[in-house]
């Protein structure tokens, strides 16, 4: 059993963590932290957890004492925070700060993408990838590990419901601007594109900022839904390749992926509320490219659910262990 | 350990059955039956469920060996089917069909609404309450049975998530023309209504069908969301009844209650997910009326969950086995 | 023709008074004013607007210049602006700072619901009445004029889209938490509660601030939707008044009213985007209520739109000019 | 002045053009036309319209006898009423049964993009571009015809409102399963792919069925909301064009085009309702690709708005007449 911790327990991923981790068999404590509310009980904070009043803010001390803690909070304060604990708790870091260092696993770092890039055992400091890279790279990884992909940028065009842009009000974020809309952001420099480029290198078997890396080109989108991420991904592919070699390519790898699905028709409400990553590829000989689609719920599988995956597989336990639960649809 | 069959499982009520026991310590094995679908499996039908090999749609001699038979069907449906059972199986029926029985003790059937009228243990016969009357039976009730509601009519105005309209495609629910609309519908005549009216009676003491029962005034809306549902109850006041002494019986009630909440505003954004129902009371003095809300899922604590609960209680077990979850949010 | 200006330019009603006056045969030049934005184009600020170049962000003396100035701030800005401006301008307030003086005939202020409180031509300062009120009032006008009710409560429960809130960002409405939620809000103490009892007085023919005044309850509720508000409104309705005699008098009543339209099921998406509400009315005869519901548009009939109806009684012109226009949907 | 005829008046671009035409200066009689409802008022059918009692539902005479005849059916029934017509009345069809001969100029129909491809004066039978088409066309065209594209594949990544499904219900449209969902669909053989490459060939000079014309890849996705188009198109660009090179080629192209906007961040809710077009250009350096965005409303630019603009160049009015409408958000 262990004890864990989870700082920035108040944003959205913060939240979802806890959701998971109450259900899980595994955890026996949870200590939410939010600076500046120590004591207060968390439902008055977040009301879906009215109930639960066995769950207190905590101080940083529980942090310290934890086996397992979460950063939950923004980039900076991740890096904060890790610099600041001990060497003993695992820990899981869902922010930006720490993925290009385990990318190039330094400073004791490691990415964990648990469909390509797996945490060994007995890992201490893991950086959890974001949620547009994880629907990007489970689109594209069997082809790009196959070899299936010839020369040319890997483009993701992705969809992601309104959850993804945070807990923090902003003016194009208030109800009445954001619904019945649909635009894309940040265009040029979104940070995920050097992780997307980083990790996909490897995948590919080259270093994560190998000179030779694939370009990427990567949109994000916001949809009006609260949750779901769709990555739609466009790879020039080999001419020998057809559409029955690459789909067999993604059922091979897949085969022993126990949250992956390879479906017909990905669609984000299929997997709303679980772990679960719907998956499919079809290759458009015309244009000569491999058309790949991932559908997740981006709070889940593309935040807390992958954290708490990567901790069991850090902690030798199942990879499945308290995720196992059905999408909630409608 | 008990085994389990859900007749008309294609449903929304049907699938959220399956989603929570599957996560249900005390049951075994689930038998999903949707008519002329024998050995087809569920997950191609719901593709939420795609990962659950072990979910085949099953014959209808699953459900006369099965120890628990929820009947998620429409009533006319459901008269045939429990018809057709043997004596041997706990029936819950979450369809209208018994539920004027059961609040008249008749023919066998319990009308079950665990906050005020609950099943006995050992009951076989469990007609579930519908989603408009639990969320106004919870709003309204401790005042009902607090005897602090003078003489007039309760009036429960109820705005639901689509998903309560059912699974079958409809001109009216077809996405342009539901999505961005607000509408009330059944204005006279709603089904729902009797039911509210004859178990508000026994929370008053009275007979289901006593001539001196409450009238009703009932008004149910569809409003643009999925789930969730919101009755705001009317209630003429004593004179001498003060918002405190109203509050102080709605504390007291619900003190026994596990699933509802006094919060101070309820919002079916906080329970989506869960059976949680959140109820607040106000007394507005200047027009001599109680209002109160509840905010419920339509599709748990207004139907699958409740039907868990029931079965819990039936069956002599903690009436939160298998329910206690956060709700969803955001 | 005649000049106009709009305080409050960027708000909700600011901009929707700029989509209609743009249309308006009568208007000649609009000054849109935002403090501190003075020369700048309207469509920096707001984009659907980005090709009207002739809009730009005019300065106080534009007001006083104009024949009408719309005020569409908030109560507060509303009375300072109103205060400072010169005799000559028609005034139309939009807000709530002069709606109880307009009730009372007080200070030269005319309260303007057109289908029973229409402002004489030749108006000076018009009081525009509110998007709950104006709902409320079509619903249950006819009946309180006719002298159907009997003694009791008016009750509304109002459900408005969250363009109502208005345009500032705030957690409530921060996309995430508005989305698939509905909920009550300002239960007790809304400020559109006394100008609905002054307003019905005043229709049932007594002084808006009558002892005997009718007392009301008004329970507003936010949906999920941009644009839309409907009122399902309660009333005690006499015992001799059956259905029939209830709905000839709404028919009657409003035969003259060029933007109600008697229909069978109100819907906010049959009236989104245009000045028209439709209304629908039924006795309850089992709980000897009236129910009545009013679909409207909150921006327009509920604001806009019937403040450029205002502007054409006043003004001596057809109330219709400008404002004849179908609906959006889907 | 010109009497118009709307074949297929019930779907939502029958509807939109009928609100359209309305308010149209040039257009006198308007007669809505739909199988099997002559006589019928159209309000009847469509409640956005009940006031207009001047719509009345006319027989397929009216099409005959009418100047202008728009086809609002689907392809089929487009092809069998544009046989039947006699040769007078000029036919705008905005279905894609023409498509393909107004892009090789066969048979006498023109296709007609106003932007790029804009109908002579004179002209009888117009090819209505479909929605896509029309984004990504918009998106791309200034590149393609200012020979800034490379070799390699045109992708148009296409996200759009529901109603763009038509008025039909369907079972993947019902409102709870299209809520919260994104998805795409038809990734291999939507009949919008051969149109956009057609009409890329001939923005980039050649025949429309040229061996040599640019492949095209196209993916549609559903996204949760009624109305909006937003296409992110990806096209390989010249090594020397910067971002100053194609943005000012964008700015000069669309300098004489009237509904169209160079905006930062296009959105689909600056355009709703309207006849506008908002498009953003960048360059993507990093992987030589031109990345560019148009939203527009699926239903005006997209279908009904187009269809005027082509009627008013094919008869010699202003292109803008009765279309310069702002945007109706919120």
């Amino acid at each position: 059993m262990v004890d864990v911790a989870v700082i920035g327990a108040r944003g959205y991923l913060g939240r979802e963590l806890l959701r998971w981790l109450l259900l899980h068999p595994k955890v026996e404590a949870i200590a939410p932290i939010t600076s500046g509310e120590t004591g207060k009980p968390y439902g008055d904070s977040v009301p879906a957890f009215r109930h639960r009043s066995d769950l207190v803010m905590a101080g940083p001390q529980a942090a310290r004492d934890a086996d397992v803690v979460f950063l939950a909070t923004d980039g900076e304060e991740a890096r904060k925070h890790a610099a600041g604990l001990p060497d003993a708790p695992l820990i899981v870091d869902l922010s930006r700060a720490h993925r290009h260092l385990g990318l190039d696993h330094q400073e004791g770092w490691t990415y964990g993408l648990s469909e390509f890039l797996p945490v060994p055992k007995g890992s201490r400091r893991i950086a959890n990838p974001g949620c547009y890279p994880t629907a990007t790279l489970i689109a594209a990884g069997p082809a790009l590990k196959a070899g299936l992909a010839t020369v040319g940028p890997l483009i993701s065009d992705g969809k992601s419901g309104i959850s993804g842009a945070g807990a923090t009000p902003r003016g194009d974020l208030h109800y009445p601007e954001a619904h019945d809309a649909v635009r894309a952001y940040k265009v040029l420099g979104h940070d995920h594109l050097a992780e997307i480029r980083g990790a996909a290198a490897r995948i590919e078997g080259k270093a994560a900022t190998a000179p030779s890396a694939r370009p990427v080109r990567f949109t994000p989108h916001l949809v009006p839904m609260n949750r779901g991420l769709l990555a739609t991904v466009y790879l020039p592919v080999a001419a020998d390749a057809d559409a029955e070699t690459v789909k067999a390519a993604y059922r091979q790898h897949y085969a022993g992926s126990p949250f992956v699905r390879n479906v017909p028709e990905p669609d984000t409400s299929h997997v709303r509320g679980s772990n679960y990553a719907d998956v499919a590829v079809d290759v458009d000989s015309a244009s000569g490219l491999l058309v790949a689609r991932c559908a997740i719920d981006n709070l889940v599988k593309g935040g807390s659910g992958a954290a708490i995956q990567n901790m069991n597989l850090a902690l030798g336990l199942a990879p499945t262990l308290g995720l196992d639960r059905v999408a909630g649809g409608p």
